[in-house]
């Protein structure tokens, strides 16, 4: 466990698990430095030298992307690794051999992979530090903090919210591991669903272990006015056997200008992007509509990461 | 309208409609200077801590590696995008939130798409300035410039020049930029292309409207010796439906040393490669021959863009 | 022939039959210095503001991320060219324009390409540095320097070392570089392969001109106690007409933890990578094992070269 900004030196990332209160407060303070530092220098030399791999099994830019200008922002080089082919059953190099390969050249490793447990396996190889960049089902611990460090930045506390949580709540993986990281704080919640997919129940009994006060409902509209955060997600057609059924509740997941009427004057609409339709453009000159600032703050959340990682805070 | 060098920070660069004469010289003694800057010190730090996001829906080397190229040898870097995932109907994500999450990251944006109109809607969805790098059959402005810029450095002038486009002038997008932007000088013309791929009328009347002198011919053989500036493009075969048809033309508009023989001892063959047969090779020792001085040239005109967007000359 | 590390500047690397011992000496000394400067400080700025293009007409991860590792720590930058469309009968750019495109932006270019000669055609073409990174079945002088750098950095000497080579010497394009790069040094081969698999003729014949000792034979287990350098590769199933041929001799080949307990105390194993199931994975942690830090001399060996061919040494 890291509880304190040095702790972190030569540790890797792989999973939300890693932070208590402490290192989530420690890594904060360092990622709203970090913002600070952007917004009036553009970027600093902190990691001149230094250089990131960044191993991409799948494709997936926007992560990339962050991660690339994190590392460049602090001075340091990216060496990136896409469309990387895989196959388990083929003739292919083994991960070991790859991320003992990579170490040879970089001083850090973001892996991104599809199967579950491929970043713990790539972190138990090397003796430089290893970010999960997210396996597969698994996590995909920078969203996750990202979206807490969103909370802490827009609302300045974390105790006393509401956090209501909406649409595919069964297999969205961001969802997950931000209640799991919310648990530690005193919020209530709200889970917005269809009952097709709802929460799984290892985590609604996490949070029902935690005391936290939690409903879940069917209906954005009834519960929109208790949020101070409301997290989106997108609800696919693909997961209804019954397409009536998907017609019947898909405008209960669904934000506009109008709904927003019902919300507080100060709370945030959160949203791990990309969006297909939950959120209507109209929405994106609400200054309650916190998605591309959310996306920005995982670029300050990366920098704090690689710079604590590196020993370099 | 841009008209000194410092009213280009902050703006966007999609089209050659954009540019007067006092914008062009203003572009054209910043890239002079960047040319002179990188044949003496190979590079400078003007851009340090800027990062350039370069997203390319279609791949282009040469334009891409141009782009990356100016950037970095003003000390900048580079975010890479390729081969984007392009489709106007399946269900990724939509050009606006791309944008907005890519200037996230970075301070910069090239676009390179195959819709016209693309980078437009780029710009108007982006606070960071956003350099159109071909959208279509529409525009890609800093080709035209490099064009222009090209006979600048190498004929020291513009009023009075002879200009001979050759090749394919229906279809040739950088024929018909370039041409817009030399109506802005005292320049005589003449067109060289069978019947077929002639310049497309809206541009042939935008010549006449300016009073320039310009005649259409057929085959290049009898103009050769007028040309202060010999601008060669492809002709394809598959623009003929008349096989027979292309087997008459097609050496029409072809040079090679023996034709040179006819053409003046101070001029300049452009060609905005890649080039398929219509340029010997054994021209390219010719001192008149251009097109690898006007690739270098579209680095340096790269770099001045950039660093007069980011408000650093 | 290059015979001092000034002599390198400007040249092209293609070929192992470019180096003496004397000039091998030269590159490896600052190879040396070069992991020096790695290990104590991580990187330098000896290369700021040069710029390489890794132009890679197939795919080699472990090679692009050496060479563009190796820029990078010295304060350069890479542009990279991956997955070029390639087809000799295709209606694309030819070769040299590529390359003389390519050296419009930068200042060295690698490139990898699958037809032999491919690199002295863009060395020819080029007025920049060009490295070959591998043509075809042809050279891939750089896997050659790192791996004789390798046996110089971790025996200390060339002179009277018995080196076993095992595997496909047939094909194996490491095992021909290496010999004959070793044959400008008193050392003793042993080839271990399969009949069908052994050292083609005209290599066993400079051994044999060279006045070296040397043995082949089928089997590892009988010599592995006489090797100073034990080489490994990969023996190929596809390489074999008859499967039962191939069951009989597989195990031949391979080394595990028991038969090392026969290898001398002082002596090291290398291999190219990948391996695929010819050295286990218990041998990784045996000091013997020199393979990865075989992968990380080739960094060193690639900034040495770049280096010294940008006249930076």
């Amino acid at each position: 466990m890291m509880n304190n900004i040095e702790s972190f030196a030569g540790q890797d990332i792989l999973s939300v698990s890693q932070f208590d209160r402490a290192s989530l407060n420690a890594i904060f303070g360092v990622a709203h430095d970090m913002r600070v530092l952007v917004e009036r220098f553009g970027s600093a030399e902190l990691l001149q030298g230094k250089i990131l791999a960044n191993l991409f099994y799948e494709p997936s830019t926007r992560t990339s992307s962050s991660f690339t200008a994190a590392m460049q922002r602090l001075g340091g080089q990216v060496i990136s690794i896409n469309n990387v082919q895989y196959s388990s059953v083929s003739k292919g190099e083994s991960l070991p051999d790859t991320i003992r390969t990579l170490e040879c050249y970089a001083d850090v490793i973001v892996i991104r992979h599809p199967e579950v447990g491929a970043a713990a396996t790539a972190a138990q190889y090397a003796e430089k530090p290893v970010i999960n960049a997210g396996d597969g089902v698994g996590e995909h611990p920078t969203q996750a903090l990202l979206d807490l460090f969103t909370v802490q930045e827009e609302l300045k506390q974390m105790n006393g919210l509401t956090v209501v949580m909406v649409g595919d709540l069964r297999f969205g993986r961001t969802v997950h591991s931000l209640t799991k990281l919310l648990l530690k704080y005193s919020v209530s919640f709200v889970f917005v669903s269809p009952e097709l997919l709802r929460l799984p129940a290892d985590i609604l009994e996490a949070v029902e272990a935690c005391g936290h006060s939690y409903r879940q409902v069917e209906d954005l509209h009834t519960v929109i006015g208790e949020a101070d955060v409301l997290y989106m997600t997108r609800v696919q057609r693909e997961r209804f056997t019954d397409p009536a059924e998907y017609d019947r509740v898909k405008d209960f997941f669904v934000i506009d200008q109008e709904l927003m009427e019902q919300a507080k004057e100060r709370m945030i609409v959160m949203h791990p992007l990309p969006r297909v339709g939950e959120i209507s453009y109209a929405m994106d000159d609400d200054p309650r509509a916190a998605y591309f600032r959310q996306m920005r703050n995982g670029m300050y959340i990366r920098m704090a990461l690689l710079a604590a990682l590196l020993g370099k805070v």
